[in-house]
């Protein structure tokens, strides 16, 4: 699978630079600038592990303030598991590039992704520093994407525009994430500009709303990084008419990042390591929110399920089994399985369709519906099959 | 991996029987029968998920009465999402032996492993009866372990004697199971019988601690089945004197079951799907062992974790990110990991052992230890490391 967009609408201001740091080893640009030219209002979602990477714990203070000017990433390390230096290296990185363009060093935001444990290359974060910064407005959206991917496979952009308060307002996404990614955003950076012009209260609200049901939806391995950050600036360049919490133009504005956040989620998914289908489980009819999103959780991470569907194999046992021990409410009984619009199991017994079945279960993109039939809540988890090329590329990662 | 245990002992009156009825295919033993002289004081356990197995659900009911007369088991077909026919079909099968065999249709528990969701082949399943209770006396109990297997590789057989109140008693048990194997036991069958003379509440806890830390505390993929079932069936003939609760002889009885518990799980770990590598993670020093145990099963059951044992990567970062997310409450700067005997992480950073650790995660019995140096509450759990035959295994388990 392979998404390719070519140029991403830029929202007004902001400007890129990436850089080759060597920070894992040389050959790639892996270090990257986004920079706005005004300060912006600032929003960010963080890992909930209790493991959380250095330059997590720094960013988590920052947004405090609910602004921001710029972000410095890196691939090819996490800076995780680094203790007090570990602090002191993301600190560093900031107060450089601050320095260097004469900014403050508390509006810059440090994100990080790869291996976990080993300490940052300093001296050649230090000696890319001046390149980062004198090649700002040098680099594209596109470029920066590219530089943080580090087991992802494709880069990852995408670009909204939609007409708010009298003004054309432009939000753009960048993110990273192939595996490890599970509710509460594994092993995912994201990165949303825009030149709205919004308050605080309504771009943070915005934010939480469309994470919880694009990352926080999706699940590749079940595992949760230390890393995982999503972070919004915007600089009001548009000239729109501020956008405020419940107004007309909020819905639209928070339309428009949902549908930014769930289209970066689903290529994460595509993009899954190993993955040869993308699949979207949805548990209808459940007795509340939580519960269908739990039983879609239990499927969606099942290894037997996603192997099954990566073997072609209609296996929907595994399915009823998987959602039994989910912990939502249902009576099996009463459950019907669809694969695509194929109805597959009858109130919990099979309906005969099998042939029809293995037909669907082929599909590069398969829909699992299971309805409880029981009450109305609905959830959807996206997720993909699991494979040897999964092992392969985690067995190998550091190799 | 292989285990071979060529006679294990038997515990008076016990007779076991196992026959051909072509469950899934021709061409093995797949029906057997355990059989003993006397009526039995019997204990069971089984599968918590919500969608359970029509026999799961049958000897449900009959536990109640706390005795028990015989174990009739098939492989090849789980009889679970079968609906009311699967009750009836398990049902019948119970009245067919009981008929023949002239002994009450309660006393007879019946089990089944295999594909979930096809009807019971009961034509060939009453085909088979005669034979099944003719042949009793004709098979072993190792004969009974292999008739039971699916994907296993080898069968699951131990035997413990010990003098208890006067009189050796012999206990002995047998299982399945090799993947989709978690806390609660999943797709997993045990039968243990014993000659023990044993009150029925003697005999429930004792089998309910042994499970708590055995098979409960085993992992091969998260999953768990519609089918998982624990009987033990105790028929008093060695003529010892009746073990009581909290009695001296009572600790004897109960070291030794659960000395069988844990060794048959420990077989099934090493019989997981694929794996090369059996792995014990014990969490130590947490503030109690509930979160000990979430520590442990989440490192544990990490994708990324088990993929990078399999492929001889020393990646603690992957062993502090599953304990990060697990909920368990600790202090990662606190934090030792040692591998084997090799002290991998000091106070949440690399100790400069990469060496070592690459020499240690080789062995094919890894031993990782979670040293959160906080409180003092332990748990151990079993795993294996996924494997690219783990895959290949599930994606063609139908076919």
């Amino acid at each position: 699978m392979s998404v390719n967009i070519k140029s991403a609408a830029t929202p007004k201001g902001f400007l890129f630079s990436t850089v080759e740091a060597a920070v894992k080893k040389p050959g790639r640009k892996d270090l990257a600038m986004i920079y706005s030219e005004k300060e912006c209002i600032a929003a960010g979602m963080f890992t909930t592990s209790s493991v959380k990477a250095a330059p997590v714990k720094l960013d988590m203070k920052l947004i405090k303030s609910g602004s921001g000017r710029a972000i410095v990433v890196n691939s090819g390390n996490a800076n995780a598991c680094t203790g007090p230096q570990g602090m002191r290296d993301a600190v560093e990185t900031a107060g450089l590039v601050a320095g260097l363009k004469g900014i403050n060093r508390n509006s810059i935001y440090v994100c990080s992704t790869g291996v976990i444990g080993t300490p940052m290359p300093m001296e050649r974060i230090r000696a890319a520093a001046s390149g980062l910064v004198e090649g700002i407005g040098k680099s594209t959206m596109e470029d920066v994407a590219a530089a943080i991917m580090t087991t992802d496979t494709f880069h990852k952009v995408i670009s909204v525009r939609k007409k708010i308060g009298g003004a054309m307002v432009t939000i753009t996404g960048v993110c990273k994430g192939a595996g490890m990614i599970r509710p509460d955003m594994a092993t995912m950076l994201c990165f949303i500009t825009t030149d709205a012009s919004i308050e605080r209260m309504a771009l943070d609200t915005a934010l939480r709303q469309a994470v919880a049901r694009s990352f926080n939806r999706i699940t590749i391995d079940g595992d949760m990084s230390t890393n995982d950050t999503v972070l919004v600036l915007a600089n009001g360049m548009a000239g729109n008419g501020m956008i405020k919490l419940k107004s007309e133009s909020y819905k639209i504005f928070a339309g428009a990042l949902a549908e930014i956040a769930y289209g970066l989620s689903e290529m994460i998914v595509k993009d899954g390591e190993g993955a040869t289908k993308l699949v979207e489980v949805e548990v209808r009819n459940a007795k509340n929110e939580r519960d269908a999103e739990r039983g879609a959780f239990a499927v969606a991470n099942s290894l037997l399920v996603k192997t099954a569907i990566y073997g072609n194999d209609a296996n929907w046992g595994r399915i009823m089994a998987a959602a039994g021990y989910s912990n939502a409410r249902f009576n099996p009984e009463k459950t019907d399985i669809f694969f695509n619009k194929v109805h597959v199991v009858k109130k919990g017994v099979m309906n005969n369709k099998d042939r029809e079945a293995t037909a669907e279960i082929k599909s590069k993109k398969l829909k699992i519906t299971v309805d409880l039939q029981a009450w109305n809540a609905s959830a959807k988890v996206l997720t993909c099959d699991l494979t040897e090329n999964y092992i392969r590329i985690n067995a190998e990662y550091r190799t």
